[in-house]
């Protein structure tokens, strides 16, 4: 099989793209893949300050690097969750690389915010990845705000992506369904969320990160159980495979047609959030998820 | 394992109910089933003229006796399309199960309209599959209409319609999917349109036909290239196996929370039809799809 672009011996095959490419045009299809997703839904410009959540994993460093190449003003955040054997490692991996490729990162300590996840785990009784994701999400949120950052990028990629739709439209959870999208708007007490990598499966951020030479933390979180919405990647897989090309017209139909569908559903169910009156995060209940888990921490 | 009812031996395991019944007790679970359907989708009443589409297969024949079992008005349609070694089996199925169970049968014979499929086939060069389909659906609609039946009940059951739903929302084909369901209402030139076994797998029709005693036609059309969706219903098995009562949740799901959605859609995009100038049979056309057939059998 030959390059699409240059013609030389190709070493990436992508039949959803009905292509292939030399390990140098494949990093140039990853690069206007990720220009596409950005133009395609306006996800930022070159004007917004951007923060990259950074796991240290493959997904979110190639997210890195090519924001950081294509010239956006960016910064990583590291959120060390003091797993033992984990967090540290992954954090090696994260700081080496922002100071290998001069991208400014900041590290907030959950140790030091009184809830270190070890801890965290031992005092509820449920699986911890929930809680876990539930203060990531609020961290990663709070500091983006506090620091004057206007878009929060996360490191899903393409099969992340729709699994989860695939899940939501398996349960037709509408009210997921009006807002799920690699595109949400900021809201009182949100900052803007983006998901540039949603064009791009893991097969490909995995061919990417190999092929730019990061160095990524490969070892799964000791706590999970395996990545999440496991079974329906590999039913998407398997359609892939039947149908190539499925997964990103899928998703895209979804962006496209699908999702206006839902939009009204989802303003008229549900209660307007207000601000939690401890931390002014916003939410539903009398005080908002993170600090109903600093409570029980304190206890 | 014991019956789930009458604690005797059980004959058919039901994973997707948590249940397993009897010869007796399953038939007693379908009836209950086809009940349940119409009950809450008020598909239908006693005071209701029903035409039956037969087609002489397991499904068509299990609902025709399990209408007609309930004590509902019924009365069945086949339509002999004239395909050589397949036509006349099917009549014959057909005929023997309508005077076995005393249920009035009507037969239209697509040669004394001038479209035998075989010619048909030899006029076009796409696959026969949706030319015949459309004709099907014409004259079982004019036929109901013109003989004064209320609503015309065909024989999909959960896997058909769960494969044509799970179609619809890969292709994120919005106007379909404001348009699917067990349960579509007259409309101008249409009549209603009902599908009592929708609660019902193909496992579960064809076990009910075989304890039934149901002498049903097995050989498929030898014009089709097998059952439509066949893959999608291989991907949906796989699901129902891993995540038993699925299919049945994805599609009721979609009944009660996601077709909603699609409603509005659907009413703004696409022109409305009217009547065919030479038949009135709705169109958006000059002339409806089958006058249409109908000159190209006369070229």
């Amino acid at each position: 099989m030959k390059c699409t672009r240059c013609k030389k011996i190709a070493a990436v095959a992508l039949p959803s793209h009905n292509a292939g490419f030399c390990p140098e045009c494949f990093k140039v299809f990853f690069s206007r893949q990720v220009e596409k997703a950005i133009k395609e839904r306006t996800l930022f410009s070159k004007e917004d300050r951007i923060l990259i959540a950074l796991s240290g994993g493959k997904d979110s460093l190639a997210l890195a690097r090519e924001l950081h190449l294509l010239g956006y003003n960016t910064a990583g955040l590291y959120i060390d969750l003091a797993i033992p054997g984990s967090s540290e490692t992954a954090r090696d991996h994260v700081e080496r690389f922002c100071r290998d490729l001069g991208i400014s990162l900041h590290v907030l300590e959950m140790e030091k915010e009184g809830m270190p996840i070890p801890e965290v785990r031992k005092k509820f009784n449920r699986p911890v990845c929930s809680v876990c994701g539930r203060i990531k999400r609020y961290y990663f949120n709070r500091f983006a705000l506090d620091n004057g950052f206007s878009v929060l990028a996360t490191g899903h990629n393409l099969d992340d992506e729709a699994a989860r739709l695939f899940s939501n439209v398996m349960r037709w959870d509408v009210s997921y369904l009006g807002s799920q999208g690699p595109d949400l708007p900021a809201e009182q007490g949100f900052v803007r969320k983006v998901k540039p990598l949603y064009r791009l499966s893991e097969f490909e951020t995995a061919n990417y990160s190999f092929l730019a030479g990061i160095d990524y933390c490969y070892a799964p979180c000791p706590y999970s159980k395996g990545a999440s919405f496991t079974y329906y990647k590999y039913l998407l897989d398997e359609l892939e495979h039947e149908q190539p090309g499925r997964k990103i017209s899928f998703y895209e139909g979804f962006l496209n047609r699908g999702r206006q569908a839902f939009d009204h559903i989802d303003q008229e169910g549900g209660e307007k959030p207000g601000p939690c009156p401890r931390c002014g995060y916003p939410t539903t209940g009398d005080i908002c998820g993170v600090c109903r888990i600093r409570e029980v921490m304190h206890r």
